[in-house]
């Protein structure tokens, strides 16, 4: 039989994005459970570490996004196929998550004016910095963030990517064409565009919308 | 022919502690590369994201400690038998990293006040909530970390386990006897125990070092 999955999170695309993709493009039917502050306050302490996202798989409870998305990434065939590949998927992944820290540390100080200088330092360096680099191995990769094929990284970068254009003001994105090119491989995908356009609004960011760009 | 691999790291244990002891199971002859400032300003240039430590196979090199520990783990048979297990062990690992992520900051902390501040917070709240949930899956599973048997999870909690021991002042570890289960179930192998007397002395926390309880 089928596993039964849930996703767990909040009412947000944030780090359940990819979860929800992963399950959507290998046609694995689940159930998207989104909280309330209060619903979430009563479920906190049935999750693993009192966090979410988490999957649930015929009952028991996962936590931890980006383990989730690895596991999911093998399970719908969009995983590496040695170890030597996947290694090179987590690293591409985990490079991503370096400059993901950064970046919503910046997106979530709460003092304006330090929250600028932030953003200006982003913007000077480590933007240029790591989307350089990423952008070079997407060229090598023909328009793929981590093998010269669609993998799960590619779904991580595209839900980042969005995540990115609502934080960070300056359109930077026309200076990384390869990574653009990322991004439109993994929009092309039928069931993908289906759930962007039918997906419920994020509550989190609401300046811009993968959707725009279908 | 059998790879030949180079560890590239500053002369500390830290990152790359975890993937020298992966090799040093696994019976994986490398060469230890060890950088002084200088010599690192020279090589960094040459890593795929200006940081170490950085894993060299046959010439290529390989940055990101997780994702070469997840690779080495189970290249040297301390992985999951199937994705399930897998996926068990990197929660478990990415669980360990958010807990270092708190102890980091707090141990790099340059204003001491604020410091001790934050230490008090995690000794009071985030070690008891972090280090009681995984104690309690570690007694679940016998004095192991992630599953009933050792992965590269293990050698993941021990070596933060050392690097805890240097920059959290109280002992907190009697409190978690299943935690000192898994740290006794590593120390027992006895390669790591003669690499643990052999190594180089830590040059970053000299306050404890493993072989006190070999
Ligand atoms: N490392 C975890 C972090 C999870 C996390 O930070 N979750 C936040 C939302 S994105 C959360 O659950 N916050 C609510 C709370 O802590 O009560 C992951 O990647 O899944
Ligand atoms: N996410 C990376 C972080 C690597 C990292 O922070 N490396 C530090 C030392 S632990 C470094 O290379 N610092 C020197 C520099 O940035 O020049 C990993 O886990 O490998």
């Amino acid at each position: 039989m089928a596993p039964v999955y849930k996703v767990h999170y909040f009412d947000i695309h944030g780090r359940a994005e990819p979860i929800r993709w992963l399950l959507t493009y290998g046609n694995l039917k689940y159930e998207d459970v989104r909280y309330s502050s209060e619903d979430w306050a009563k479920f906190k302490p049935s999750t693993p570490l009192g966090q979410m996202p988490c999957l649930e798989v015929d009952g028991k409870i996962i936590n931890q996004s980006t383990p989730i998305c690895r596991y999911l990434g093998k399970i719908v065939g969009l995983g590496g196929k040695d170890e030597w590949e996947n290694l090179l998927i987590d690293v591409a992944v985990e490079n991503l998550g370096d400059l993901h820290k950064k970046i919503m540390e910046m997106a979530f100080e709460g003092d304006a004016a330090k929250k600028k200088t932030m953003e200006e330092d982003l913007v000077k360096k480590d933007l240029p910095f790591f989307l350089g680099k990423f952008d070079e191995t997407a060229k090598k990769n023909g328009g793929y963030f981590a093998l010269n094929r669609l993998t799960w990284a590619d779904f991580m970068f595209t839900c980042a990517y969005e995540t990115y254009k609502n934080v960070i003001t300056p359109d930077v994105w026309s200076k990384y064409p390869n990574l653009l090119k990322v991004k439109d491989n993994v929009l092309k995908i039928q069931t993908l565009q289906d759930w962007i356009k039918k997906r419920p609004a994020n509550k989190m960011f609401s300046k811009f919308d993968l959707k725009e760009e279908l």
